[in-house]
């Protein structure tokens, strides 16, 4: 397999995280973690425990190709990995091979594992990318810049502070993975949840089973109530969002007729027709990887409806899905970590468009001075003419202004300078909130 | 309009508190609040915002119809309905109107208003379904019945315990949406973000804001950060996925074939066609308005990619996928109080079906008897072996066991009662954890 | 209700197609409709089914309260309807009503004329959408514009050609629609599809059914196979995907720092903060609308798995889904041909610009001629070098490319002149194309 | 990598269809082609263009691992490919390469191919399940089997229908796909869909490259007006709804409780805790992968809106989502032929199923009856309390009847007997229609 896609599409390390190797190895881990669990509780020695745990830690001791043969004939890869792992270490550790478990116990509990190998690397990445941010925001704290709504110029505000937008988010989108990482529940319950093959030792079971990986433990399985899983799905869409909408903004922020910003990405952007473009592709590529998780996010959500003691489907259509949204969200967090590691903010250059579009402010400001006398609504339509009437004329809209009588002229123009308000301060809000987040 | 589907699709409180209506509503409670909260920062005057008030808490005040009118023009319905406000309160007012802020400082803060009013009525039918998984899992605890996986019977368990995971889940759902309630921030960033037409005191009427109307409040504004619409997406996903699971086991377990519930719903359920059936028409209605959710739920993560300081399409449609995500989640939990309520277990044929599954479990014991002589794999064979011997011979499989020398055939046979392990101590730390929930 | 967000969300003919009071009518025309069926099978009288026919199209007949009030109860609304319906015709024609047929039969085939309907209003806003695309490609056939691709100015297209990629968008969106329209088949199968209540005529009420209503005929009933919904779907998805596109091409067009569109929307716009601003807000909101689609389109594709003879939920989630899929996508639809209905193109301002980006297509030409005696890969380096050096020297390129020794620099340059190549062609194509598609 | 998940999720031929390496050989596919087709407008020599498609069918010719190495540099593969590729076939052969085109033009062609072979795999696998499903139809024409409706018993139907449901299914999403596959255009446009670095032969260019690959051409290009992606997703969304709801029926068709079909596979559907389970393995690996489907339509469809002349992320994220739709579809697809090819009718048991639910179609019967005198309603009253009377008083339904004297109880009784009305009629026409469809 060439592997052609995977600069793009499994970028950072979350992608290795859930890989078919990586699915294997944690299932291999869930069993040896249960072993030392059932030797916790008495119930297989920890000798025999410790040889499952040998093996399952050694991939040339088992037949792994064995496994992979007969993976799909029992719906799911455990039966098989137990056979092979039970022939491995052997008839006197064979008894703490799997003890008292059912499939679904080893897969969900490997999802989980895998999960949080996957969030920690993304979480790099987005760590990485709110390091960046806050750079730029502490950087550029003061710098004016044009604030954008509707994509339409509109008032200033400074580079800064849209660098704290971004800041908020990534640190907001840290927050839920972390929070969701802490909550992730082991799965262990038997055949139908009730522990029955573990000789009423089945709740300690679960609970040591529980301290070997570092989760949580639930009152009863959660089989078919899938909420560790909806959990996963709702922050990982969460952080692929916030990756997306920052990757936008430098998108649009990289236009040609905009150039406030530009990628630092060396030998990249190129085009194949036109060599003199320069392309912000590790923004282009961080959207078309978030872009892929709602869909994802949405199948998960759907398999949360699922029959009895154990789905026949929706169940198994989580792994590739959850796989695939770790993947793709991790890739956006690495490819967005790269983008603003690098951004460059052209300064002079924001500057200078608010200079120009002083006017706009101006408009502002002579509504605001117009309305105790005429009443919002009017002092708006009022303002709305002078600069219609500007434009028709040619003039500066400052020009206009300045032959008004009803308004306070001097005061009103030399409000006109960019103000920013409190830009500034809430900058240092969302600094102070990312410094205490990460200490 | 009849309203012909709002028996299926509005039920509950939640559609109500998302309407046209509702919307209109909670935008005039924020413009009031607004007014309060510029009062306390001393940026207008208390009689000025006490107008306000009074006239945003008078729906016969307003000129509505104005407003509806004008509602599209400006791709949001706050500019007419300033206009029409200002108008309302009088020129001595009108200058505690809107005091500083954009329309998407309304409609944000007044979509997290509408949201947490829908979610309090989603959470009473959460609850009142809840309360009806405890009373089934207490009243049922002991009550054997045949776990199922893959949809084949499997091994005993208890519909106490089938419904402890009910329980389980819609705790869990209600614990989620109750976090994402609690966190819900205001909006108020005025144009561009920067508070910048608030003289200095924004972030003083923020926080005046968050505390008139019980929410919280962010380092900057969220304007195209729109973690708290994730959060509720996921929230909602997560509740709506929790019924679906739910209703999907009562429509199975109502199956004409398996008849262990039915609904009690009087005059429901009949058929045009057929006047001896009697369909479980809330767990199928709960499920119908559950599976429209994941969609519903995708859209709003697609719905994160937002531009510069104020989306342009992304952000606005985000109202209605809200609202109908809100109405339809509630509806679904509505429908699903209505069935547990009167959900009655045939535990008698519950119990039936055990005895007769005995043979399965029997095959599982003999499985493990056979483990510590031919190891896991052999003696998983060897049992599947005679469950086909059993069955090609027409005999039971107990009287084929019963031939056996190689394992305690007594034992064996003794132990073949229906074991449900620790069904009941699960139980048990459901109701447990169900009654810290409710304190 | 207020309405406050139909004048958004709920533009063109297809919100109203789509209404709770216009599925009652096309249930109610169902029910006329197989009455006629059935009398031309000879299976009731004339006169009845005349009887049938005149109380299902007289509003006023009917107790639509009662149909209301009980149309939740069994899951559908039909069962409340029939008896309605029966009680209003009397007892001479009771026998005319529902002959045969059970719930489905009616909701379905009503949802099927419910979604002919709204598409015609559908296509009706297309085709205005169109036939102003086809104007601009006309009247722009030849006015240069900046091509972008990866939002950067690359090279010289005209805005004809950009008009025309949208015609054909359009018109391919239009066609997609008429064929599912056209194939929208009946539904007729009796309780669970095997006519048996029709006394052997049952293939035959169905064609006939389908003749009075328009609509084909299938081999077998359609009740858990949903073809036709996933048809509807994919269409609808599709148009409002094309609409989504040119939204967002006018969104982008319109930015104030490239102003080469305009909207022409009389008193829209404006900004309840920034009275200098103007808005593309058709195309905003047509963008709005067209986002809910991906959505609810995969909760129909979701929705195809359906249970044995009829679904238990699946089916129910449609109908809202499916209504809400057409009200928006004829709402994004009746936004562009509003917004494309006074679209104006700045056709001085596109030619600046390309006159501008003019080095860029230089270096594009430079490439070409180093490809010669350099290979493509090198030459495109050397291109890409000269950009570099200009940028860095500010200098304009053609001025660094006229001492260039290895190139025909008088070739070179005059080819700099904007090449539109193909561009006339093509639009002349598009609009062929669309003569062809509207005759 | 081990290939664990292949099994299950990477079924049939559509995955291999759509890997790393076949899709750098079907980019490999449209260079070739491209200079083969330049060759044929006289653009460049036939040897050169013999050449280009030589070393492009040779991939031990090229530095595939450069390729790799660069492919995420420029967002997409092509420019380092073009590269590689050019410096294959060496100076004289190096014009022929890439000629005209821009990268977006190669990846879209190459898609275009991709996804036709990927459909072709997937169509053997839905043929081979709609010839399954024909067999089953014509074996089990007249074998009487109950119906089901909302998971209840409803009337008497015929196993053979049920088939022919699912093949009328079947060819239903084949004749869609087969829509879809032949209308598949080419992509060719130039930088900026122009045709201008073609010296006038584009169009000819276009039609000889749509001609090389059996594509059809268009207008203009779909650079950023993907309909071709969108028929793709709704006609392979369609495929999976299918797959799932024939899976479905089987996975119900199967439970403990209904027994009435079988897989036949060999040593496949253990249980590792539960050694006496046979699970229908295929049928729900059939739904779990079909369940992927609609999330990842979804995305296909949100994509649809890009940018200007090429969309920067949006494009790009089509790439893994169209592949993972084939792939899973496909699979899907796989695993429905591999469940249908071998599934057994339980006939006897379905015969005794419709014995004892006699009392069931007696009940209708009993309202028909009725209805003359009393009227639809009160008649399907008057039957359901006789229900109602005999469950009450434990007597049989045709007990309760025979006392009355408001009906002709004999004709009644006599009708009584399992009525399943047109499923032949409907069956021979379902066949009927497949074997024209294969014709």
């Amino acid at each position: 397999m060439s592997g052609l896609w995977d600069g793009t599409f499994a970028r950072g390390g979350a992608a290795a995280a859930v890989s078919d190797d990586a699915w294997l190895q944690a299932m291999l881990d869930v069993e040896a973690a249960l072993a030392r669990a059932a030797a916790r509780c008495g119930l297989v020695s920890e000798t025999a425990a410790a040889e499952v745990t040998r093996v399952a830690g050694t991939p040339g001791a088992l037949d792994v190709a064995a496994v992979v043969a007969r993976a799909a004939d029992a719906g799911n890869p455990v039966p098989p990995l137990v056979r092979v792992l039970t022939d491995a270490v052997g008839p006197h550790a064979a008894g703490a091979v799997h003890v008292g478990a059912t499939s679904q116990d080893v897969v969900d509990t490997a999802m989980v594992l895998l999960a949080r190998r996957a969030v920690a690397a993304i979480d790099a990445d987005l760590a990485a990318a709110a390091a960046a941010s806050a750079r730029l925001a502490a950087d550029h704290r003061d710098d004016v810049a044009i604030g954008r709504t509707l994509l339409q110029q509109a008032l200033p505000t400074t580079a800064g502070f849209r660098a704290a937008a971004w800041l908020a988010g990534l640190d907001g989108a840290r927050a839920r993975l972390a929070a969701v990482d802490a909550s992730l529940p082991v799965q262990y319950g038997g055949a139908v949840g009730t522990l029955a093959a573990t000789d009423g030792s089945g709740t300690d079971v679960r609970a040591a089973l529980a301290d070997e990986l570092g989760l949580t433990t639930t009152a009863v399985p959660w089989f078919t109530v899938r909420l560790p899983v909806a959990d996963l799905a709702g922050a990982l869409g969460a952080a692929a969002g916030v990756v997306a909408t920052v990757a936008l903004d430098v998108v649009l922020l990289a236009q040609t007729e905009v150039a406030e910003v530009a990628e630092s990405g060396e030998g990249r952007g190129g085009s194949s027709a036109m060599p003199h473009k320069r392309n912000p592709v590790a923004a282009i590529s961080a959207r078309a990887c978030a872009r892929r998780a709602p869909g994802l996010v949405g199948t998960l959500f759907a398999a949360m409806e699922q029959e009895h003691e154990r789905s026949a489907g929706a169940w198994h259509s989580e792994w590739p899905t959850l796989s695939a949204l770790l993947a793709t969200t991790g890739s956006a967090a690495a490819w967005l970590a790269d983008c603003l590691g690098g951004l460059r903010f052209d300064t002079a250059r924001m500057a200078a468009v608010v200079e120009a579009a002083g006017g706009a402010q101006l408009a502002g400001a002579l509504a605001d001075a117009l309305t105790p006398s005429l009443g919002r609504g009017p002092a708006h339509d009022a303002a709305a003419d002078a600069v219609r009437q500007a434009a028709r004329e040619g003039r500066s809209l400052a020009d206009v202004v300045a032959g008004r009588t009803d308004v306070d002229v001097d005061a009103l123009l030399a409000g006109a300078a960019p103000d920013t308000g409190q830009a500034g301060a809430q900058v240092d809000a969302a600094l102070a909130a990312h410094t205490i987040a990460e200490s």
